[in-house]
């Protein structure tokens, strides 16, 4: 199989489809059950989710009910991110909550869907939905759009790697 | 002090004031530090929260960021809740999520205020914020309102007791 053409750095769709809302799409170019497992092995989300920075899976327990917390170290300033798994559909549907420690007690829903474009080509479907407005609006001003196209370049990277092209 | 006249049980006013928002508010005979007490020490805590059922409090971590989860035990039957504390204003205001093992990742946010209105009487305003209408009316339709009485019945006796009158 060859490499892609397309050397650029792909950018996230990044929308607010509805109040409390944030939506957002990127395609990779990798088979959906490789995409699935860069999101939920946890060897494999520690290499991206970081966007470059060490992240450590001190939980990754990937089931209805099961609770995640990462941490991500930037520099000498550690960030933890927590949650639990809503529903785990493998290789089509995620549903987990979303937690940062600056923030505790702020809890957003995301719902990641991974759609089969073709063999080697899967679309990632992601909507977060947070209790008010100024949540989501705080979580769009922070920054969230730079950060997620830094993990999703990284992930690029994992998934060349990963599938051994 | 003498014990209050009143031997009836109270009940909570339990109302819908937005879209996705339950408020319930109940008198309690008890001095607000007290009231505060009950709702926060964890060996006060186990003896109403269960509605007469064990209550086992697996964390109680009262600050800012702090998890807490309690394990009811109903019969056979054992109910995990849990969530992280969002704002701990001792005697005032306890800000915290909320979470039953039976639906993980629905999670809503808690907002109790504690008013003295006398020596010896306080009112308690919770404010519940669900993610969806759905969740909230799922909630009411539980049974939440019964088992919120039950609970601040067992309450009563706790402070009665408590307060050494």
């Amino acid at each position: 199989m060859s490499l892609p053409a397309r050397k650029e750095t792909r950018t996230a769709t990044v929308t607010r489809p509805a109040e409390r809302e944030i939506r957002t799409e990127r395609v990779f170019d990798a088979p959906r059950d490789l995409v699935w497992r860069a999101f939920t092995d946890p060897k494999l989300v520690a290499r991206w989710w970081g966007r470059g920075n060490p992240l450590v899976v001190e939980r990754m327990e990937l089931e209805r009910g099961g609770h995640w917390r990462f941490i991500e170290h930037a520099g000498d300033v550690a960030h933890g991110f927590e949650g639990r798994f809503r529903e785990v559909t493998p290789q089509e549907r995620l549903v987990q909550t979303f937690e940062w420690d600056g923030m505790p007690g702020y809890v957003a829903v995301t719902t990641q869907q991974f759609e089969e474009l073709g063999p080697d080509r899967t679309r990632v479907v992601t909507t977060v939905l947070f209790h008010t407005m100024e949540e989501r609006d705080g979580m769009l001003s922070s920054g969230m759009a730079d950060g997620l196209n830094d993990s999703y370049a990284a992930l690029d990277k994992v998934l060349l790697r990963a599938g051994d092209r």
